[in-house]
């Protein structure tokens, strides 16, 4: 019934154990639809609230009221600093360093019931830009070695304000996931003298099986060792380490197809919290041979408990083929 | 104002950032208290349902009825079965192994009212030592690496039924974070001729920063590197690499222990949901020098998000030696 898959990209392995009929109590996917009024004087990221933010980082300026259209701002608890002149608890007993870095946070819209689902294609646009300028400032500052840009969706995703938003967090180190990924990488590359990434799109683009949507320069699949059920990646099509060095001519394609993924999953999961992750070189990697960029979306539909806290290894109770047909069916519009 | 720490057991690393005044929506600890019937008519493991039960693989005998206290059933939704004769869908493009190994689901008690957290000295020592039995009868099978005991409580933990439970995945390889811990302990045990929890326990009995609590064979801690608010551990104080090793003379102390650290949990942290895992040697390291077992409760108080998704580095929004203040100010009984 059940079946370990690795992942091409990652090493990682994950226990796929599709239900037989139905497991008890199963969480039904899916939060009822969001009602939300255009503004909301108690959000700190509605246009007028500006004096509840520590500052404004930048904006992509918009002709009509507000006069934005996307704004960064620092977070107002930030998990890591730049400046950190503490001393740590470590007394020799014990390694410690201070959490330097920055942490800022990518203000979508303006508008309060915006979602990144429902956006038009240049408000989308407009977002990935920022994606991408942050990224390329942050990676370029002293002392910088990786950015981590997420963007958590639902309460049950870890959303703590309602209003769309992302989250860029630039750390001093390389984190042990992106430094996992990029050791397996490397140790593929010289193996095969060719990219995990681009080895597993085209075997992906061959079989069809999880392949979900594809434009002139992105794909979007259900990845074959899947974490999550109803996982989406979108890579680019041509090999790029970086999200830093996506084109301005790819820049749509690449809205287009974050819209539209965002939409089936919304319309073949019942719009289910999730959170999304760009996977993308570290400082030091930035031009890797072995390093390919995705945005990885993760459906926040079935709960981790004490088995993947010990054991490490996700169960995913869904079958990636599976999914990958049901979000390969909606109509999911331009 | 945050820091990174690593965990000398694992050499993972977590950044703690406790929250200056407050974060915004962070979410409450806890669920109201939960009031339960002595039965459940609809609930498969309370006693008189036994038709709906896939089969009984063991029980503790009792003699008030109905005649056992602890009783070992097949999950009937297995993540892994012994047989899997099923061809796996790697295909040659792909790597996929059948899932095989075992899962078992331990009724912890008759009484769909009963909790770790309150039951009697006696019961939690046979609840203890039924984890020990099938952990040895497990690991001795032929082709079984690992073995993965953990219990979720609350629904918010994945806690799929109320009526107190653990389970136990028993598989045929060792899952990756068994291996990657065994492999630092092994390169730490290599550089200090010393056991890196021995080592940890020494400093911190002598610290008593994030001591909470001990007896005479087992300590509770907060770990330095903790990942969750309120995380607890429970750890042998004689070096013992696999809880089978664990006699039947310090197996009563073993269970007071869990029990007062539960107690503290729910008074100190309002009764949160919580996994708790055993980290325990796999089979190939059972009596080995530079492993060492101990419980883990990881409470489920702050979401983890995108970031933790990507970075693969905890964010633990509180201070470990806070946190282990609270709990050691609570009067846990006996």
């Amino acid at each position: 019934m059940s079946e370990l898959r690795q992942d091409r990209t990652t090493g990682g392995w994950v226990i796929i154990a599709p239900k037989r009929g139905r497991r008890p109590h199963m969480p039904e996917p899916g939060e009822p639809p969001r009602q939300r009024p255009r503004f909301d004087l108690s959000c700190p990221f509605c246009p007028g609230r500006e004096a509840q933010l520590p500052g404004i980082v930048a904006e992509t300026k918009a002709p009509a009221p507000p006069g934005w259209s996307v704004r960064v701002v620092p977070n107002k608890f930030p998990a890591l600093e730049m400046r950190q002149d503490t001393p740590t608890s470590g007394c020799g007993d014990h390694l410690a360093t201070p959490g330097r870095g920055a942490h800022e946070v990518i203000i979508e819209s303006p508008w309060h019931d915006a979602e990144l689902a429902t956006m038009s294609a240049p408000e989308l646009s407009a977002v990935a830009d920022v994606y991408r300028q942050r990224s390329r400032t942050l990676l370029a500052r002293d002392g910088i070695e990786a950015v981590i840009l997420f963007h958590n969706h639902g309460r049950g995703a870890g959303a703590s304000l309602v209003h769309a938003h992302a989250q860029v967090i630039a750390l001093d180190i390389v984190p042990s996931r992106v430094a996992a990924m990029s050791d397996w990488c490397k140790r593929y590359y010289s193996e095969h003298q060719s990219c995990a990434t681009c080895d597993e799109l085209a075997i992906e683009c061959k079989s069809a099986k999880r392949l979900v949507d594809e434009n002139e320069h992105f794909v979007a699949l259900v990845p074959f060792a899947a974490e999550h059920p109803f996982e989406l990646w979108i890579v680019p099509k041509e090999h790029q380490a970086s999200l830093t060095a996506l084109g301005d001519h790819e820049l749509p394609a690449f809205a287009e197809l974050l819209g539209r993924s965002l939409r089936r999953l919304q319309a073949a999961a019942n719009d289910p919290p999730y959170n999304f992750v760009i996977d993308t070189a570290p400082s030091r990697d930035i031009a890797a041979p072995h390093l390919h960029w995705r945005l990885r979306i993760a459906p926040d539909i079935a709960i981790w408990g004490g088995f993947e806290l010990g054991a490490g290894l996700p169960i995913n109770p869904s079958s990636p083929e599976d999914d990958a047909h049901l979000l390969r069916a909606v109509d999911a519009g331009p």
